[in-house]
């Protein structure tokens, strides 16, 4: 279950098909061949990517791990960064809800935990993903739509929390968000710095103080109250 | 004058020397001529990081643009990374000082607005520097220093803050500025968001607001007041 970072092997188990002219098996997975194809590739994708980084991936390396044709890699994804955007564009196609704890500071510190743990698994997926896409403009526009979905279904933690009555109605739910994840991805990915503990409560804990202090309150919401 | 990002262009004004076996010319610059070829060459790795990035720069070709021979590039600084860490060392050596402007949130928000101007700057050398550190380990580690040597004289925001009344005693100062700052790298860096004139002073007032309600409070001056 990961946030704003994003989880691309979830849903990606592995079938083994040694090369993509041999005849389908028994038990096929939803969406057929074609769908098929795509798991073995993008788990490849993912595999080689964990092994040996952006610059160690090629298609042909991806086409032999997959077990498919080097065509069938070159006609569907073109590049490599085709294939990087297509398993970013697949970790957006899940199921994946921010968590609900309770209480405002508390999603968000969980929130935080799970970008945090993301970030510092391994093999160092999510990271590989983030520095590829300083290499890849499919990449990177992949990676922005994958954010911008992630913060898009977080935005139920701040309306809970104003149903609840910890905020204000017209809090600026977006805002709110990048300044609880911030840090986070500030520390561990910019900065480099060891990961702390502490980190993820921290953020979340001064987002939830600013909130209360009325940091995010939107303008509109000023002239109407 | 450039914040925790890095201002590389700072005090690297260029000579001309057509080549290091030309006589020194008779206004000798400090340092002399070690000093004199060292500036050439950071210049001109600025100069093709910021026409070419990362993927066109080449030790031979800031070489032929510094004036100098290959060999000296070789020799003192091995390799692409080398130089970028060079670069990015020889922008910590100047005289920057955060914006004294009286206020926490005023300092904030002009720290901010410097690292928004940096990150946002054609060409774009800073976030080119920063893309950098995802492809080469020196980079990163001169990045990494950068940042520490630009958070920490930071730290004086904090502590003129404390001494007008603003905060109290036991703040922690790194934990303020990376929550001030952090926003402002996320979306410019990160999410590459387009850039918001709103952005770096909303960030500070978010961190002002926080510290005012105690969210950087260290946990020893609570058991000590």
């Amino acid at each position: 279950m990961t946030p704003p970072g994003p989880d691309p092997g979830q849903g990606t188990e592995r079938e083994p098909e040694p090369d993509d002219t041999t005849p389908p098996p028994t038990r096929r997975r939803p969406g057929g061949r074609t769908a098929r194809i795509r798991t073995q590739v993008l788990d490849a994708v993912l595999a080689e990517l964990g092994e040996h980084g952006f610059d160690g991936l090629t298609t042909d390396a991806v086409a032999a791990r997959a077990g498919v044709h080097r065509t069938t890699v070159y006609r569907r994804w073109g590049d490599v960064g085709g294939l990087l955007a297509d398993v970013l564009d697949a970790a957006s196609d899940d199921d994946w809800q921010p968590p609900d704890t309770g209480s405002l500071e508390g999603d968000l510190a969980a929130l935080n935990q799970e970008i945090q743990t993301a970030l510092t698994a391994q093999p160092p997926i999510v990271t590989a993903l983030i520095a590829a896409s300083f290499r890849s403009e499919k990449a990177a526009h992949a990676q922005q739509r994958l954010w911008e979905g992630r913060y898009a279904r977080c935005e139920i933690v701040v309306s809970r929390a104003v149903r609840r009555g910890e905020l204000p109605p017209h809090t600026d739910a977006r805002r709110l968000l990048i300044a609880a994840t911030a840090p986070v991805y500030h520390h561990l990915v910019l900065l480099r710095t060891p990961p702390d503990p502490q980190l993820p409560g921290h953020a979340a804990r001064t987002a939830a103080l600013a909130a209360a202090a009325g940091a995010f309150a939107e303008p509109r919401s000023v002239s109407r109250s």
